[in-house]
């Protein structure tokens, strides 16, 4: 039971396709909580058999997310990102490093077991807007 | 060194099981952090043969969690869903989305190794009070 | 498109080395952002062969960020332990404790593919100044 009343915070869902069972993201207050984003090609619903495209996917999708609530990439503070090659790992940070201007958020880049559409990155993150 | 002073924020740990080396969760302000769950049968403390059983008995426990710190799930923001079959996508949300009535929250659904308990799922998440 | 101008929080990079493409952690208001942590050894730069030294480095490096951002392990909120071989659950567990004074945070210990440098336990978290 709770102790005390606990305050209301505004909160707005950012959603892209009203049958999946998340939305893209969770704005509350100067908070965004970001899905899991995979980088699928837009048009084949595929993991493209280029590594960077695949990283260049994902992270316009974060982009266009992160827009969509008065964002940029330079407001990400936590980032997980989940992959079951772990050598992958520069090649991630290649393209990665390309979206930002400042100071690079807090991340986790971690070993994964097999992800969904077999993709190679999973990237989950929490943004503030600065 | 911190430049400047923080200001304290309240916070409540909420408990299960005192030699575990976790709050079951922890309410700092409006915002609830959970613990990992998993959905293990709370008689024989084993992961039920039962695939939606194991899916429900994971959500209930989480649902009590948010009930203790006065939320419901319709406040959690950001989930992650660890899940060492990926091919269990499906079944996981049918279950999932009968326990929201607004939009759904954030979610990352990641594949994992092996699990303890070698449970199909663990549950982390974040809920702010709307 | 964001339907409101949302207040600017103030933020601060912790940073170890400017060549790796992300913070240390992330200091946002009260709230403090980490990156995931390995316990390497400071000298040979690899994963000590001992499980207990591991889990030890990897645990103060952790409260050097903390300190760093005028906080204490105790002030860690929501934690994610990735882990390859969920069998040191308890191995971790045993160091872990030593750590806190007062209740411990929510936490989750995730099975977890192949980590960087072939660390046995990757730490990210989440801390608010308490």
């Amino acid at each position: 039971m709770p102790k005390r009343r606990l305050k209301r915070v505004n909160r707005r869902h950012i959603k892209r396709d009203a049958k999946m069972p998340f939305s893209q993201g969770v704005v509350v207050g100067n908070t965004l909580y970001l899905s899991g984003h995979i980088g699928l090609d837009s048009e084949t619903k595929r993991v493209p058999a280029d590594i960077p495209t695949e990283v260049h996917n994902l992270l316009k999708d974060v982009r266009s997310v992160l827009k969509e609530a008065g964002m940029t990439m330079d407001d990400l503070v936590y980032v997980q990102v989940y992959c079951p090659e772990i050598s992958l790992w520069e090649s991630f940070n290649e393209v990665y490093r390309t979206y930002f201007k400042g100071d690079l958020p807090a991340r986790a880049f971690v070993g994964s077991g097999k992800l969904l559409f077999d993709a190679h990155f999973e990237f989950q993150a929490i943004a503030v807007k600065s």
